[in-house]
């Protein structure tokens, strides 16, 4: 399935599970991709970017890979997929990578994680992304994407103030769609946001600080009643900031992780790992936001503390 | 340092730790002592009971060891110094050993600890103990104690009205203070236990859901502001229930903790002995308690849910 239209030129800055997984599709599909790499970058130079979808083994895709940003040609969308722990390296690397006219997709889970980029490129070239996908990144330049796939978008307004849709969002969801990625625009990102908060929040935290599986926390009678009321503080987190998550929404998430395939939570892969955690985008950011605005979180603000402290105990790989 | 005194005759019930050395400290002054044991009780019987004491190893001590209640003589005191979590077999031992004038003294750690056998031989018949005590059960009939050694003693009623003192509170102090233990009456016991939960909820609490030391715990800054949160609650209940506990006395628990020696505190010993946890007398009752009181306890409720999922899915040893 070719891209019929003229493709933007993409690049993918962080190949771990999400950029790799995603730029291979917009590949595939004809547009032209540059994948700005760290470790991988000597394998995905020399063998290509191999990718595990749904049981099926890709052909290997052989890829513009760099290992510096300096080498890289001047791109219409550069998609940041990096631990927001890296958002450090941005600072360098946007200014050489996106086109005058460009724009940046944030495909980072948290709150607050599209600042890093609008600091540096300025507020209104800023699109934030939501990736709901099982993927795991198995080895160097080694994708394995296991479930879901979709991909909310949505303009980034500093504050996030609700930007409603734009013609280079619909063009970039055409893309993606086009690729055979489920795409779905967000009128008002920070609603994306909270949404997605409402089980980040509780799951991701609750599987670092336990030690357990989704399925583990979803059993157990007091797991559950704690994800609850995490839950409940996410959403009067969300209404302070003027979002409304309505209790529906949040009942079909908990019905949804009850028949979920048992799986350790993106912040529990990490830390078993050894990589920092993502605990200020995901938990942190979103206490604080919410505290400010006036709401009373203090399980959210236990759940930060606890995950602080694992963070920096943790030996580090 | 032999009791001159008619001593009365003392049952120890739980030959743990808490059992072990206290039941040997009044042996040693002179009084009639009554082990009754489970798994050491082979050993306790063969070979008597071995304490080490601040680095000085005692002579071992013979004792009257049993495995069955109904060989057990009728005593004046009964020490229940079990795990609060093995409380089910009170109903059958109390009835079998205790005196008819006699007395039983609850040496347990939490809230609500009395209540059991209060049930059993009535409300005017228990007195509660807080012991400050690093002990630990090293091997069968084998303790050793490593820091401070004080009890608190105050006399039970029922939903803890405060009792002042009794003479019989007073004769079983003056034993223990011949043993060379250091006593303290409390004209208020559930002030006592408040007192004590000040310290247990917060750093027994985290201690095993953050799988840490007393020294980690207190060291890391983000830990440090939980736990004070958390005896910020713990005031919050006492208070619901009557009872203060000022700012300057938490303020010093703190400041022990930082100078402490670091220690696995008593529920994370028996998380990784793969024993119960004690986290209903300690954390759960302490909760319940203060929220039917009227108090807004949410870290305390989460910190209990966080035990009780920790204490479900541990590998029973």
């Amino acid at each position: 399935m070719v891209n019929q239209n003229h493709c933007r030129r993409y690049a993918v800055v962080g190949m771990g599970a999400i950029g790799g997984f995603y730029g291979a599709m917009l590949q595939r599909s004809g547009c032209e991709v540059h994948f700005l790499c760290r470790s991988d970058y000597s394998v995905a130079r020399d063998r290509g970017l191999q990718v595990t979808s749904l049981g099926d083994r890709w052909p290997i895709l052989p890829i513009y890979a760099y290992d510096d940003p300096r080498a890289m040609p001047a791109c219409d969308v550069v998609i940041v997929a990096l631990k927001t722990t890296q958002n450090q390296i941005l600072a360098e690397v946007l200014p050489l990578i996106l086109a005058p006219t460009g724009v940046v997709v944030v495909l980072q889970n948290g709150l607050g994680v599209e600042a890093a980029a609008a600091a540096i490129v300025g507020g209104d070239r800023v699109i934030g992304g939501l990736c709901f996908i099982c993927a795991t990144k198995t080895g160097p330049a080694q994708v394995v994407h296991s479930d879901y796939g979709a991909v909310h978008l949505g303009e980034y307004g500093p504050g996030y103030a609700a930007r409603g849709q734009t013609p280079r969002l619909e063009a970039i969801a055409a893309d993606l769609a086009a690729a055979g990625v489920a795409v779905k625009l967000a009128e008002d990102l920070m609603l994306a946001r909270w949404q997605k908060l409402a089980w980040n929040v509780p799951f991701n935290g609750l599987s670092v600080v336990l030690n357990a599986r989704t399925d583990e926390m979803i059993a157990d009678r007091s797991v559950r009643s704690l994800a609850e009321d995490l839950m409940a503080e996410v959403r009067l987190a969300a209404a302070a900031c003027g979002r409304e998550l309505s209790a529906d929404f949040c009942d079909r998430l908990l019905a949804d992780t009850e028949v979920m395939k048992p799986y350790y939570t993106s912040m529990k892969l990490d830390f078993d790992a050894g990589r920092p955690l993502e605990h200020e985008a995901i938990v942190g950011e979103p206490w604080r936001t919410g505290c400010r605005a006036g709401a009373n979180l203090p399980l959210m603000g236990m759940l930060y503390r606890q995950l602080d402290f694992c963070d920096r105990r943790q030996p580090r790989r």
